[in-house]
């Protein structure tokens, strides 16, 4: 018998079973964006991966395949989609990849679902999808299934951030490419990372609304790095890990009941 | 600078300048599908990505991230969506995002695109998907993207498929779950295949037209494998990848001109 | 009181008697396509409306009003979209089409259809109409909808495609205004067939693989027809309509217990 | 040569050469809808088609397949989706179904259509269909396409409705199955008119709003035939469609030049 | 407590408790479209909840937010797309605002509603929206929705019309910024009257076709005022305005047994 | 002439001439959603409603007619969906208004486009909408319409924030019915706000995650209030109106050049 938190490496009898077993299954949400020059474009489909697989492990949870193209990067949070490489789905199409892939974990019995995003504009046309299949599943007299739905990053608790940021942290919208993510990735797949490559043209100072097209003076840095990368190590992505370890397994626990 | 002709391990400077290039785009197809007691449920994400992979290396090529859930399982070719552990997307949803892949993919440059498909039943709704991205794409003034679009498995010459079939070919529609997918999945993944289990519940013998609902006696073995794996081994596996590598980039070095 | 097998050659109240008996509803699935120089534009139209109300006569059925656009044509099987006189729907409209004219039939008490394909392109999209309109059906509290789904061609004998191709059979693929369809449009409506116009261009040689835009050499004969046409006869024709009556007719008494 | 004003009748190359010298092409869209005891449920195909024959050999155009599957119907119009045998479609699938065709038409140098409407429900969506297929033609360079769309009865005259109707016209909206449509209907298939089931049960009386869901009393009456069928005969067809041949193709040759 | 006929104006708990004393609820249906030189582009917003606040006074109602953008407007009804100012929802758009809007009131407990429209072109949408939410609904187990649908100008009785065009009614179609909408205009909100402005270059005399693009001579006058609007005075507007009261809530009162 | 920066006051040659002027459009986008017990639903109309005709006052703009019915209401920042109340329209039902509107108006000459966000879950398929429509316009040969997209709370300054909340500021999710919202309502529309029905349950203490369907023990007072709205005085809404009529006008006399 296969061992594997991943579900796309069991069978389908192994999967069954596990699911029989009230196994909560996690689905990761990425995205494939420009991350600056230092990181690669995987950022968001490493991150949520790595969190989903070690919370999964402590739980006994399974983690669906990653969905690897995300809802279109936006100036103010992700650098926008001007950036090569950022390879973006529609919110429409988004969404209903997130109605179908849940719609068949209900109508396979699943009833505990997570679903842990990694990609800021993932949000929104993530709660949307959710909306539509479990509306779809009611439908079909499945109105069991018990999900829930996060942004990984929210489970930093305050100490840590403290720590990583002694002059204060930026907020999360800055912190594209930066030194979270960054960090995460010196933890998860530091080959990846080109520390001496990690920009100093931010962070961005962006203004309090959108501005289409985009002009040059927008306040984004050409880096596509919202906020500082600079001194990321993979200690820190370590404590962060911890933190979001520790935490949205307890949160789990707690509200599935195991 | 990262090595890799994965595209979401490259920065989007390298990705950049690699699109600047003429790099091709390999875009692997794939789906979370039941195949069997003894094989995993990604085989369909595995092997399109193993196969892009070591094309790509052969033709200077980059590998976009694996569609990983394909489009509905039909009961004559994957078993169908009854089986656990079957996540399909509906058509539309499925080639919606390859149009917006595809469209994306123009929209930064990318000239040379191969989609590569891993799962049968992605076969028409990938067509779609690329036609919509097309017709899209030339609205947009882009009109000379070179696109080929391909199912792996037709690569394999009628030598090799004597060899592995010395009693006859079945055809490649039964071949799901059976020797060839089991046999590369123990080239790329043997820890994933459990070899004890293979069942010896087929072949599937189906009427010619499908039936919905599906009746018991549809001929379609309980096991979820459609013809037969008894006999699979990685040498096997070895000789189809041969053939792979060896046409498909040669498909690709006389269509692209490289 | 109107005698017809033809649907909508019925009143309301004399189609309601025969679907309150449980008579069988057919429809057909046709296209609106090149057919090479010596065939007619509505060949997939005539002859899947011609095998219904012949199976539908022997089984005391119904036949819908045929669709008479198709999914859109595909290079490798039916020439492409760029031929004049090819006039095709989207995949997802073509599905919408379905979804909505089957859903129809179920809400109005239909529980035994059989949708029988004549234009290759539609395969998959009618399942996924198939699928959609089975799915609201079951939320509508239909679940006792019985349907079969065929590619008459399939239906063809051995012996008889022996008889019909003393060379070999070269594949149904390569099938598209070739022998098979001049010869029981030869049966059907001899009058929109021009024998003398009948090309000898082909067959295709196509690669294994789709490519976009397509190149002058891809292997496509400029006169449409894939395979060869020479040699059809109106008794020919009848050899396979022969075997399309007696099979599809058997299987249908068979599934639905008539 | 054959010889017909039926598009799905000439093979592609005596398409592309009746486009090329500027023959209009007429687009009829029926419906497959109750019409009483009386008249089959393919009135709203019948009448469309043959106005379209006529009048495109008197004009020199091609008559493309039939759309057969109409927008839903209404209550106060034709009845309503509860009588038995109607199968509508869904009015953005018919207005999906209307843009295809209209967008490959275009495609194909189709630069004058006609669309000519034979069932009222279709009106709206066949101007949204209409619309959305003149916007993607925009975009795809195509802005010279000359489109007349028009509902057949409208060029009926004012003499002929007082010779029809000598107590006055009760209007169009209630000639659902009533004499204008049950004469047509015995002028062109009189075997499909059984006039010993024209009821008497008009005509209907609606109120000023719609009502849902339709209750018992709405006015509607049980036959499904809107105003009054007695005293159709084929002459009063004649008369109706010598003023449709007559105006139509005045109002065509002056709008396009002919 | 607010004392309001607007739904909008109450809290939530009073708009509960409405809801469950059996409120009606009325959705005036509007667009930003041309009318005229001498009336504003909110004509068609104006009224229908003008006559939905009277009427739900009446009979105890709320009134639902208007919908302030319509369905495309036509050349022969309202003049078209082309006049400056009109902004217009794709027909499938508007459709699905309604189904959205409508769902959630049957949601939410609403068991009476009377969509009250003043837009022409939106019939045939409003009717396709208000068919797919009652279908969802239906699955949503809510089955015992109420609903009325009217044009408000339906309610005008003869002898008003009579009294207000003396030379015979040109009809409800050429009534588009016409006497019937300027009178109702001057008792609403008469300082957005400009009476001085009054075009007199109708009425409009159209073909009985739809012409696309549309020619400079479709009969179109340049004003957008398809009928005659001199004479408009708000005594002629009180009068209609009181057909509409009585006539509207006596329907209402009827229908749901208020 | 009327005198009005509302575009649906002003007739077509009257906002012709306006736009050609170069007048920028201002788009409210609002909900009908719960604001507690003291607030009526319509305050996301009303308050984006009046900020743009104050700011469109002082730049010599254009409000278009504000969106009434805003994207589904999440939990954690309005409530969600399951107070009596909220209408809400699904995410792609949204944003296809959006898309349609903007694109009208881009057709129509407007060049200068300032979309004024008041219902917190709009902000992202608003974007989507936007990239739409900005898609589509660029398609029709427009690719000069100049775009601003706000949310107008942004715009209250720190000084002003520090006066208000002496506390400290709770962050703007929780600002839903709250301080900020109860104080613009006590300046505008004083009449609707009901004081003596303040609630005190709040507020809100959300966990990081989202969870369906929603727990009892969540965090959500029962009263909708997120925050608090305990001290709100109409003079509190004067000094953010202040702040957002200097800062919008500002950007947006900064961004249009104007």
């Amino acid at each position: 018998m296969v061992d594997s938190v991943r579900l796309d490496e069991l069978s389908w009898p192994e999967f069954a079973a596990k699911v029989a077993a009230g196994a909560p299954v996690f689905l990761p949400l990425g995205s494939t964006e420009q991350h600056g020059p230092h990181l690669p474009l995987g950022v968001d489909v490493v991150l949520p991966t790595g969190v989903c697989e070690r919370v999964a492990k402590a739980v006994g949870g399974l983690v669906a395949p990653t969905v690897n193209y995300g809802c279109k990067s936006m100036p103010r949070s992700g650098g926008g989609e001007q950036f090569p490489g950022t390879l973006s789905l529609d919110a429409n199409t988004f969404a209903l990849v997130l109605r179908d892939i849940i719609r068949n974990l209900g109508r396979q019995g699943v009833r505990r679902l997570v679903i842990v995003n990694g990609h800021y504009e993932n949000l929104w046309p993530s709660v949307e999808g959710l909306d539509l299949a479990l509306r779809e599943l009611r439908r079909d007299g499945i109105d069991d299934m018990q999900v829930m739905r996060l942004e990984y990053w929210d489970f930093a608790t305050r100490p840590t951030l403290d720590k990583l940021f002694p002059d204060g942290f930026p907020g999360i919208e800055l912190e594209h490419a930066s030194l979270l993510e960054t960090s995460l990735m010196l933890l998860f797949r530091p080959e990846l990372v080109e520390m001496d490559k990690v920009p100093t043209d931010g962070p961005a100072t962006f203004p309090t609304y959108d501005r289409f097209p985009i002009p040059t003076d927008f306040g984004l840095p050409p880096s596509g790095v919202l906020a500082v990368a600079v001194g990321s190590t993979p200690e820190k992505g370590e404590l962060l890990m911890a933190d979001y370890l520790t935490h949205i397994s307890a949160a789990i626990t707690r509200e599935f009941g195991l």
